[in-house]
């Protein structure tokens, strides 16, 4: 198995892409494709160990960089050159901490859709209640249509069966309200086909039961789950700002907040996406997964080894059939 | 002045009510409207105070009602007593705790719609970083249309400006990305109507500037504001749950919550929705506030204090006059 990382990716690239390669390397051991500035990593690693490949390319896909067309197919930034490696069955995964507008676009031209895949999605892990909940689309696409939230189900499903290890993973329609014909025009139209489509569908949720764990996958536009999780981010901030500058404010409390550090940590291990690592694009055909662009190694190294799982697992096999499964479902469903 | 309040409205009813119009009485004098059931409310009142005036309802909406026209117009339930008197000019605002959608409803058909508004919105204080920003709508209109966006920041901006006492409230329209162009189709086509109205208007906003506090009134479709505001809830008390958890797990986090007491007391203050009380429904051509179906005494008095407020302010004569100044201020910008 081969995982090929855009060592061009984070914020602070390729430093933390460096290190978090080499802590793979000698925890996992494996083989790993690093692509970039061939000189400049060179440079950081004099002694290349064993499994590691270094791949140029001249370009880097800036976060500031407007997704287009000629953009995409000219330049050989270092995502389009790791996702031809995909193409040609030279690596089995692609791990970026880089421009995920980018990595979506890069991902459609050179590998394109997995067959019956209008949009891929951006799937993220919420934290909930006892686990996490896949939230998708969390934002490639701001206009829906039914059928993609269909397909987002299916492939929601089919990632938390392979890659969370659940039998018949609970899948719910994100509304703005729990009975059914609550909901705007996009989440009325969807709900036959998820009803329809011989998914574990608990029908609408509302936040409340999406972040109490009822669900394991909640399906939504890309303009609201996006909305939803940067929201979600900002409430936690605002509450930990709120807190940290509370304990502070006096010494009875500061004594209190060291006593009660232990706790804090959980509230942090909760809230630290450098836990989680990376998000998959799924709909691509190939295995790409997205990083935050302040990834440092450890995010990545989490990001690599949740890469590893998925080929493992046959992710991208299952997703095809996911698929394939859900339209013929539909199809007898409504010929029925 | 004088204030109606929907002695049905809340969960409890009515006790909650009685207790809330004796503490506004007996602390703030004045006159209220109590509308209920007379013979039950009679019999919690005994000596019933100065200013104090029972009003006779012979049916209650119920919290599981379905909003119906029929229902609406037939039954004299508390709501539809209580918004004629509105109607007639015997009372300046009104207070329930009850069904929001009956309140909507009953509002349409017995008071109708401020000239030049096209849907009335959910107005929902969000507490944000060093105070609060107004999101509208917060969940009356699952499907919006461009121009619907622009009168609720008319609205919004007119409140914030009358209630929090703002020259130039910020206007933000929420969006998953900050810069102009990004959004969803309703998005994309509200933003020129925006920035030609002539508000204060700060362009797209993500919600890390909406809980950031760099506006004070947040713009975007009943939708989308609805799954925000019950996501942040439902965060809000994720992490409080988390953290009560951790604290309550061995004894030294134990006496550190002890001592820390003071800062959780600030958090519960931030995230506790008994400080606000109740949220107005813009749009209608009345003042109507309508508090959570939980509320207590003390959300009550709350919601009270702020319907007076309103009135004292001459808010509805402040929306009229916004929404007429906003559509010239469109016509002229088209114009030129």
């Amino acid at each position: 198995m081969r995982i090929v990382l855009d060592a061009m990716g984070s914020d602070k690239h390729p430093g933390p892409e460096v290190e978090a390669a080499l802590k793979v390397l000698r925890q996992d051991g494996g083989e790993l494709v690093l692509v970039g500035n061939r000189p400049e990593l060179e440079g950081l690693l004099p002694d290349r160990p064993e499994g590691l490949e270094i791949m140029h390319a001249a370009d880097v896909f800036e976060m500031t960089d407007h997704v287009s067309l000629g953009r995409l197919r000219e330049a050989e930034h270092s995502m389009g050159v790791a996702m031809d490696l995909l193409k040609h069955g030279k690596a089995d995964a692609f791990v970026t901490a880089g421009n995920t507008g980018g990595a979506m676009a890069t991902g459609l031209t050179r590998l394109g859709r997995i067959k019956g895949v209008q949009r891929p999605a951006l799937t993220a892990p919420f934290p909930v209640k006892g686990g996490v909940c896949m939230v998708l689309d969390a934002g490639a696409n701001a206009e829906c249509k039914p059928e993609y939230l269909l397909q987002f189900a299916l492939m929601g499903s089919a990632y938390a069966a392979k890659m969370l290890g659940l039998s018949q993973p609970r899948v719910g329609l994100l509304s703005n309200g729990e009975e059914e014909g609550k909901g705007d025009d996009l989440v009325k139209a969807a709900f036959p086909l998820l009803k329809e489509s011989g998914l574990n569908f608990v029908g609408n949720i509302e936040p409340k039961e999406l972040f109490g764990g009822m669900v394991d996958v909640a399906v939504t536009d890309g303009f609201t789950g996006n909305v939803m999780m940067k929201a979600s981010e900002a409430v936690a901030r605002l509450l930990v700002d709120t807190l940290r500058e509370s304990l502070t404010s006096s010494l009875r409390t500061k004594v209190g907040a060291l006593l009660a550090r232990p706790a804090f940590n959980e509230l942090r291990k909760l809230i630290d996406s450098r836990e989680i690592g990376a998000v998959p694009l799924l709909g691509i055909d190939g295995l790409i997964f997205v990083g935050h662009g302040r990834s440092d190694a450890k995010a990545l190294v989490s990001a690599i080894r949740l890469a590893r799982r998925s080929v493992e697992a046959g992710l991208l096999d299952s997703l095809r059939a996911a698929i394939e499964a859900g339209i013929s479902q539909l199809a007898r469903s409504r010929a029925g």
